[in-house]
């Protein structure tokens, strides 16, 4: 997958307005969970679906706070799947949210 | 629960062997996996743990290496539950490993 453009780039990060551009090549998310175990269920699902497009992110657990990272290597910079995976990620948050909500 | 003296620190540290300090307050280790999911394993079954006495490490994922950090907040250094947490890390870390040697 190709680099993505600064253009490219910048538009993106206007979708994506809770992700931050850290460095050049990664952005980053911070999650914040009401229970610990919630974000480590989070932590696990997004694993899950790195794993299926084998495209991991950094994870960071500190305590109920989840920081993401991605990046992506071959192409030494950001590309489509960053942003596709940033959105997967705010669903699955989202979708946690819900569930807890629902219990 | 107190902090420990520099005494007892050392000779905890001789007995964990893999553990290094870091910034006087912490204590810290690397897990290395063959698979990314293992790893991911791994954090659940700490994270179950932590919850359980209250005490939760911070916890690093790239890829398949995961870097744990110990703490006490509370005692603003490090106490015989960190260490005693690290040796149960350590536990389950081999356990995955025989998991997954026996499958």
């Amino acid at each position: 997958m190709e680099r993505l453009t600064e253009e490219a780039i910048e538009q993106a990060l206007t979708e994506n307005k809770n992700w931050k551009r850290l460095d050049e090549k990664w952005i980053e998310r911070k999650y914040r969970f009401r229970e610990y175990l919630q974000g480590i269920e989070f932590v696990n699902r997004i694993a899950q679906r790195s794993e299926e497009v084998n495209h991991h992110p950094l994870i960071s657990i500190d305590y109920k706070l989840i920081t993401v990272k991605l990046s992506s290597w071959n192409a030494r910079g950001l590309t489509e799947l960053d942003f596709t995976l940033a959105k997967q990620y705010d669903d699955m948050y989202h979708a946690i949210g819900r569930d807890r909500n629902e219990s």
